[in-house]
């Protein structure tokens, strides 16, 4: 198993419209894409900076796991998500190493990337998540 | 006020010697510097990925910043630093903008690094720092 960089932060925001003036214009960082994942109840926006994206999330959903986590603790960092060549070998390799998986195959995220997450109770804290890019292959 | 890529994540950790073998036997990171910040009352160990560096961040001090935080929320990702080329202008502009800024002007942190912190009411709840490497200049 290779991670070879951090793919995204997923920021949990209130707002979209509210918090992407502040990466724009305070940080100079340009959205480049807003989208709707249904089956996680989010609206996502996207920027980048170097190999890292920055990855907003608003509930679309008052229930909805982004929600919760704003009622919670505020708005802030809900995830990292590392880059690998092979999320199914990864997770392989992480569940006989004793990791608790979220996610026990891999399924479709935001951007068509191949995604899975562990839980934050075998990773010291960090919701982490593990990603590849199908198009690279 | 360029910001180029995101230099380390921050993440408190209540014990460096028990997560460091997490990212290093489970995540396959490499832990290459471990370095105490006497004034900010942190033990660091440094891994890299890509980019970025992950810091994690144990206490020295029950009362300090990284203790009351494990405190208030468990371990987890305490804060994003994005590199910039001046820290000094960095802080110059962002105050101009209105953000609230934790440190007015540039002090050192760990790696030796020009570092400064925004408040997180101003970063719709992202702990944020902006910082330099003098030796690249």
């Amino acid at each position: 198993m290779e991670l070879t960089h951090i793919e995204h932060l997923g920021i949990a925001v209130k707002s979209l419209e509210e918090s992407i003036p502040y990466y724009e214009n305070i940080l100079g960082l340009k959205c480049y894409s807003i989208e709707e994942v249904k089956d996680q109840k989010v609206k996502t926006a996207f920027f980048k900076i170097g190999q890292t994206k920055i990855e907003l999330l608003e509930s679309t959903d008052p229930e909805g796991t982004i929600a919760k986590f704003i009622e919670k603790r505020g708005e802030g960092v809900h995830h990292v998500a590392f880059a690998t060549n092979s999320v199914t070998d990864c997770l392989t390799e992480l569940s006989d190493k004793g990791v608790q998986l979220i996610d026990k195959a891999p399924r479709k995220g935001a951007e068509g990337l191949n995604i899975a997450f562990l839980h934050p109770k075998s990773t010291h804290g960090v919701l982490t998540e593990v990603c590849e890019d199908p198009n690279k292959k």
